[in-house]
């Protein structure tokens, strides 16, 4: 290997484009064409070309790295790891490291040195690492919007919470349910707090009331389970159980098991958040799918579009879903 | 704030020690006793010094950050997230971020201007992103050992496999046990290798021969159910079945209540990786514990020792286990 001979010129020379575009192609910089990009990225590798990484950072003031923050419960659902690595994909399409974020907060130094701008993702109230991301003074796209109090530019891409939990009640009403329950956490992020008020709404508007039961926001097949049990204890007639945080809805079967009933016939079944736990469930569980590798790719794009002055820093952004119809309401196995 | 004019000389003052240690401190090279780099860091947090850190990873030749190689599988494994979280809150005490790199590999410039080393996780003889990264110029440790070549200096943090299986297998055997079965993935990684070699040496050992029944490195619980039926139908005396897999078990008690089977009377279930899917499970699923989060840990200061001179590159050290016991072995409930 001769790296350390082979310079910016060189990778020009061989790709047959100006310096500029080398430059650009291998920052990532979106002002090459794909296909250019990709000659001189493969050119620069063939070559063995190594440029100073940080004396590169240096000129262009930047650190070619964005930050990404979970939530401090991310370490058991597997909901964050692929939009992790859903991020991780786009960012290195711009050229961009994918810096994981201590959930806890805390830093080592000051974040705008080491990172272009940061992903929060699903950032609650109670989260107290969240304000200090918000104000380290780079551009942030939130996953979801902040409830609490978040200085500008702040880009966000969001879902559409209030119609998927629509489409879920309208489902197992259609399913013949008159008496459906949430299982949800508390109203500290904007995922939570649109559940509950479209509950609300959805019974007010069907005057069929949707019982309530708060559980944690990373609540446990577990605790999802003790949950379903003491709603079920205090109104028997309850016939559907739509359950909020991801991993948690086997639990509901096991209690609707425990007590006689059979999941999908006599009490519908669904999930807010599809997963494993989901689609690996007997039966399967009818759920909402945000596709969270693709949610991780959208962020990473509008930050990108921020960073690089295409887009205003107060854009918002949607991102879809579908209802993934199954047997714990369907009643087929 | 006037963090613009904190220069490390104020920084020094306040706290009372020599430029160099506070240069120490904050870049975490180890040469500071942890009380001192702890006090310096909330002196130069409270005045508001802000390295420029482009110019400072120039100086220092180091890119403050390390690579973090998962496999590819890893998106549906909380495993892999506790390590990843465990390894950046290692780091972060270091100060260094970690790279979530992409797992399918491939790469948008040289790994080694970007990272100053790097963890690959459980490497597969399978996995073609392994070499190029093992084969980067940087230090590498990788968790557990990679069966493919690989270049020097490498070092790894290791679990005595062998050992926690016996310990199972033995486990299942004092609770009655007489013809266990092991579902595993393919020998393409060196703690599923050391699954079959474990299982066949147990067999021989105690004329009590393993059924093995090959699943993938990543099997869902519905693989897993499957390969239960599969096994239990060609072979009804099966009183045991240990499923090695993160997450995959709970297919294994569904199997056995659709046979009729009670799991942890009649059929002794267990996992070789504990997780959220074993505790939370009906009834709780006897697993190894390999405290994932400290395991990431581990490796991170490992690296770290490598890449301060503290350790030479082909160490090794060994990570502990513990077996926990639940009711799908001990049959309470």
């Amino acid at each position: 290997m001769n790296a350390r001979t082979v310079t910016l010129l060189d990778v020009a020379q061989a790709a047959g484009v100006s310096k500029s575009t080398v430059s650009d192609a291998l920052q990532g910089s979106g002002r090459v064409a794909p296909a250019t990009r990709d000659h001189v990225r493969e050119v620069a590798a063939r070559l063995g070309y190594r440029p100073n990484s940080a004396a590169r950072r240096l000129r262009s003031a930047r650190t070619g790295a964005i930050g990404l923050h979970l939530p401090q419960t991310a370490t058991r659902l597997d909901y964050y790891m692929k939009l992790a690595f859903g991020a991780v994909a786009r960012a290195q399409e711009e050229g961009l490291d994918v810096v994981l974020l201590a959930p806890a907060g805390g830093t080592h130094g000051p974040l705008a040195s080491r990172v272009d701008g940061m992903l929060v993702i699903d950032p609650e109230t109670g989260d107290a690492a969240v304000p200090a991301l918000l104000d380290a003074g780079v551009p942030v796209v939130t996953g979801e919007r902040y409830l609490g109090p978040a200085p500008d530019p702040v880009g966000a891409v969001v879902c559409d919470n209030a119609a998927s939990l629509t489409a879920l009640l309208d489902h197992v009403h259609d399913r013949g349910a008159r008496r459906p329950a949430l299982l949800a956490p508390a109203d500290t992020s904007a995922w939570a707090a649109a559940l509950h008020t479209t509950a609300e709404n959805w019974g007010r508007d069907h005057a069929l009331p949707v019982a309530r039961h708060t559980v944690s926001f990373a609540a446990t097949a577990r605790e999802a389970e003790e949950a379903t049990a003491a709603l079920l204890a205090a109104d028997p007639d309850i016939d559907a159980v739509v359950c909020a945080p991801d991993g948690a809805a086997p639990g509901v079967l096991r209690a609707a098991t425990a007590l006689g009933r059979t999941p999908g016939r006599d009490l519908l079944v669904a999930s807010c958040v599809d997963g494993a736990a989901t689609r690996g469930s007997s039966p399967a569980i009818t759920a909402v799918d945000f596709r969270p590798a693709d949610y991780g790719r959208v962020c990473v794009e509008l930050l990108c579009d921020i960073l690089a002055g295409r887009t205003g820093p107060e854009t918002v952004r949607r991102h879809g879903w579908t209802l993934e119809t199954r047997a714990s309401t369907l009643g087929t196995d």
